[in-house]
This record gives C-alpha cells, structure tokens and sequence, in this order.
C-alpha cells in the first residue's frame, strides 16, 4: 500500500511532470539520506535561506539550534520552506539545452512549530543527532539541562510536500543524435566519506569505533 | 589585497562569529565549487526554496529556468535569497551537544534581475555550462534561437553576501574530555565522480572525451 503525498496546488508539479514522485516513501527516502537540508524563512519581507542539520520522525522533521539564534526566535507559527536536495550526476548531452542534472529533491512547505514539549524535544534531539551521525546518540554524552536550555527546537510538518527525481541518461534532439561527432552520458556523483580523523586531544592510534567506520567504508 | 564582502546589517553573522569570512574570495571559492544552490524566493507570503544550477561572472550569480516556470515569471525585482552549502565533514564530540559538521556555505541576498541583453544572457548561460559541467560549452551544441527563446536567465548580484566556514576537530567541554571513554573525531566526506555512463544511443566503447574524464579523476 502506497501513501500519497496529498500535495495542494502550491505543491503540485508544473514543471517538468515527470519528474513528480507522488508517494510519501519517495518523500522520507529522500529526507533520510541527507545531512543538510535548506530551510527557508521570511525576514523583513525577503527569503532566508540557511543550511542545518535535520532529522526526521514520523510526519514531522525537526531542525534545532541555539536560543540565541535570531531567526529561531522569529520562527514559531511563521511559513517556512525545507528542501533537501542529492545530486547524483551529471548529465551530459548532445547539446548545452539538454544538459541537466541526476536529482532527488523534497520540497515541505509548513508553518514552523517550536516544540515545548520535554520529551517531544527529547525525541527530535535524538532523531537530528542519529541522521547526522548514526550511533552518537548511544556512544555520545546525552544532552545535560543546560545544554537542553541553550537549545530551541523546531517541528515542521510533511503534510504539504512535493517530491521531484531525474534519473537517466540525457535526452537529445534527434537531429543531434543523427548529426554525431559529440558524446552524452551521465557522470554519477555521490558524497563519499574518507577515513576518520581522530581529535589530536586522543592518541592518534585510539580506535576509531564501529558506528564510524562503518560509515567509511558505505 | 583583499576585497571585504561589504556586509550590511543583515549579513553580518551574530552566531558563531569566528566561523565568518570577511573577504569576497573566499565567497568565490564557495560559490565557484558548487554544483547546486537553493534560491529562496517569495510566493503568496511564504517561502519557497529550490535547487538549481548557477554560474558566477564576476560579482554576479546568474540562474536559468524555462520561461514557463512559475517562479521565474514573478521573480524579476523580487527579493531573493541564494545560497550555496558545501558539507566537509561530520564533527564527532564526545557530547552530542557539541556535534556539528565541517562545512562552506555562501548565503546571497540581493533583487533578482531578469536578464533581457542578448550578450549577458549568451555569456550568462556560458557560465552556468560551464560550472555544471566544464568544457561542454565548448564540446556540445551551443543553443539555438528557439532554445535561446524558451530560456529565462536571472542575475543575482554579490553586493550583499556572508560566508560561513567550520574546519577541524571537535571542539569538546574539558570535563568530558577527562572523563575519556569516547571517541571524538571528524569524518569527512565530499563529492565523489565515479566512471562516466555514456549514453545507450552511443557505441559502449565510444571514448569519453578528455573534460569528462579528467572531473572523474578529480
């Protein structure tokens, strides 16, 4: 059983239609594989667009930061965008027209939600750490409650999203393709992780634990 | 000599203040590694953020579109906010208060401009080839009038942008760094190539030109 996205008219595709994925698994595969996502505000009637860390339970992603952070403190009930975008390749084309880009994209649209709630905040606080790094939530120091203090934490819900992929080789004119003499393709591109870089304040043959390493070598 | 970034009121960075960059070549860096930004616009009073491909002439960013893009038509003298994010590294503290990532990102606010010179369009579209895919403006068919027709070019000017840079280990509070028992480190990651796919409608064995293999090297 597929779930769909319920999309509204502002997040109906118009371009490009068959890009448009319209289930809600596209929407949390896109959302769990990512590190960064794009969250946009209005300040003074102008977009701000500032990366951050995420994480996601449920129907809900939620962002966090310090208290002290302007735009935390304007957020709550506010319209807010968050986008996570993979670029997976590069595509080359016959022509500079066709010439595109390998994606996955999630585009949520929701009014922000500062979440008040001891263990609601708790729960998000686990979800941001375990998708930015997988395992620091059992390995790491828990948050004590000043540094609970010290952080605002925001909910935004994924009842109004659009999903958009291309996947493929180009997609040439054909009188480009029978005229020759150019090559297309596609050149993948993914995030690889290098080796582990052990803090200089640990010995520098301190091994380096298996929730890492893991992570290294996928 | 170094060029200051010029920064007014609302790109100068309150939080993390020691992650700023002044200098506008560090701005250049940021943008001009960039495969992505995400162009925040205003729709019906919310925002709305989207990837997209861009390239850099000077102290211009310029974007590109179809000209039925919705967006694209209600862009022009509309403020925007553009904002380009390199992940370096995922920072491991022995707290998962002090967990963070390595990371570069240019955030641009300035009134886009729709591009109506033939020339700056031409050289426009130039750079955005070019960053997307390098040597293609020359190896592939440049685009013809009716392409030319279809396509909206934005400029977006630099006057107005901060960058922001975190670089190195985990910087972790002394009593957990007494305490011992955890592993603190960074993890980096960055954008991997891997073997060019040429396209189906090509012999398998046909060679891939030198400006697609030298990316794959890289």
């Amino acid at each position: 059983m597929t779930q769909p996205l319920s999309t509204t008219a502002r997040t109906t595709i118009t371009r490009d239609r068959e890009r448009g994925r319209t289930d809600r698994a596209d929407l949390y595969g896109v959302l769990d594989s990512g590190l960064v996502c794009h969250l946009g505000i209005v300040r003074d009637g102008g977009p701000v667009v500032l990366p951050t860390g995420y994480g996601r339970i449920g129907d809900t992603v939620y962002v966090h930061g310090s208290t002290g952070a302007g735009y935390l403190r304007i957020i709550d009930g506010t319209p807010v965008c968050l986008t996570v975008t993979h670029v997976d390749g590069i595509v080359y084309a016959r022509s500079v027209f066709h010439h595109s880009m390998n994606y996955r994209s999630a585009v949520v649209l929701a009014d922000a939600r500062v979440v008040r709630d001891a263990d609601e905040r708790w729960n998000a606080l686990e979800a941001i750490t375990e998708q930015l790094a997988p395992g620091s939530w059992e390995h790491a120091r828990r948050p004590h409650p000043k540094e609970l203090a010290a952080t605002a934490v925001i909910a935004i819900d994924l009842s109004e999203a659009s999903v958009k992929m291309r996947v493929g080789p180009p997609v040439d004119d054909a009188a480009d393709v029978e005229e020759g003499g150019r090559w297309a393709g596609v050149l993948p591109v993914r995030p690889a992780f290098d080796g582990a870089q052990t803090c200089p304040t640990l010995p520098s043959d301190e091994k380096v634990p298996a929730h890492v390493t893991a992570r290294a070598s996928g």
